[in-house]
């Protein structure tokens, strides 16, 4: 293997994410519970909500907060008072500007790898408030370019490298979605390391085709990266490697 | 002067923007007077609030509807029924799915310079609504690449020049927004030309300071521009071109 280029997906794989949203529904929740409505039923229309938004909002904080609002009122009935929408968009505030927290080992994993390889971040969400994260971070001097994309599809992916001049046998993407970050890139000939998060949103996780599984390669976590990536450049992936787990293949 | 690389914006540059906006605020007035509040004196709220949000939102459809819903319950104290809010969140939607109305000349101006210029369209606003246009217009095979970006600053362009290849002397941008489109554009070195919209948003209205006027054109309509950029090519600006207006410089 010739692994040049290497991309990072961003929430969930270097940094905090999912946890936001989880406490927002929470949160959420307790505002239904004060309008007599039972969270535990309405999770599911909170979902089917979230998920057929997706086509006009998009990813992102913004897209959930406008969706929180629409399920707020389609679940108490309309009953839902101006105060109780005030809850939420704050509760939507909040996640906006939340502390950017790294994941354990997200900076030296970066600044390993960056002296070796051109580094992308590819990220999807909404744009102003993926800027902001990159910036906060501290992590945007690792990385040769950013890209913020509306979705994460194998011709997404093409497009990137395509305009980078990169061939997708020598790409290795990183992340915590099969359905974004892995799935799309192996389906276009690259490679990928699935580090899975301790919370991911359940829309993000697909099965990996049989056939596309020994493009894929599973990690624990971000400190086994930077070693893992050099036995993949010496004699080739181990396929007995420690590092390689059940899960995946 | 020797112009090869030319960007446009899009929004109200190409394509009909302000004027849905506007539309949703005659509507947004009708839902507060329902509710006893005098639309007249809310604007300024209104304006206020939704200047306030751009530096969490940021600048788009779904930003202007978090706004919207924020100054709803602001300006009928909480009185704001679920029905008003559906009513908020239906006209933000139908903002998003609004057919892509093209501005008159658009594809004939584009047409022509694509032959002899790489074209950029570079647009702020909202990942996924911005690709949903671009994608809608039928504009994007003119365009050698996207730029979808969370501001306009000097800085933005530099960065996209930068990326590009290109010195900011041979670039040209084309553009409504004296605040986005021409200003950052000529501060950091390039050329632009402005073509006034008969409606744009008041916070994208700026002074030219006199030291960059002379960097800045003003055309009538799109089906102008070619020509006119043909004679900044020959022997440079004429500066009793029929083309300039009064306006700017």
């Amino acid at each position: 293997m010739d692994i040049h280029w290497i991309g990072f997906d961003a929430d969930d794989t270097l940094w905090v994410n999912e946890r936001l949203y989880r406490e927002a529904r929470t949160r959420f929740d307790a505002l239904l519970v004060s309008y007599g409505v039972d969270p535990a039923g309405a999770d599911r229309r909170v979902d089917e909500i979230e998920v057929q938004n997706l086509q006009w909002y998009g990813y992102g904080v913004m897209s959930f907060g406008l969706s929180l609002i629409e399920a707020a009122v389609d679940l108490t009935q309309g009953r839902i008072s101006g105060q109780g929408i005030s809850q939420v968009l704050e509760l939507t505030k909040e996640m906006i500007t939340a502390e950017v927290e790294l994941l354990e080992g997200a900076e030296q994993a970066l600044a390993e790898l960056s002296s070796a390889h051109p580094l992308l971040l590819i990220t999807k969400g909404e744009l102003n408030h993926q800027h902001s994260k990159i910036e906060r971070s501290g992590l945007r001097r690792h990385f040769r370019q950013v890209e913020i994309v509306p979705d994460k599809t194998p011709a997404t992916y093409a497009e990137i490298l395509k305009r980078h001049a990169v061939e997708p046998e020598r790409f290795l993407m990183v992340g915590n979605s099969l359905k974004s970050d892995i799935l799309p890139v192996v389906a276009m000939g690259g490679w990928a390391i699935h580090i899975p998060s301790d919370l991911t949103w359940e829309h993000e996780v697909v099965e990996i085709p049989p056939e596309l599984r020994s493009r894929v390669f599973e990690i624990g976590a971000l400190s086994e990266l930077a070693p893992f990536i050099d036995t993949l450049k010496g004699d080739g992936p181990n396929r007995k490697s420690p590092a390689r787990r059940a899960g995946i293949a």
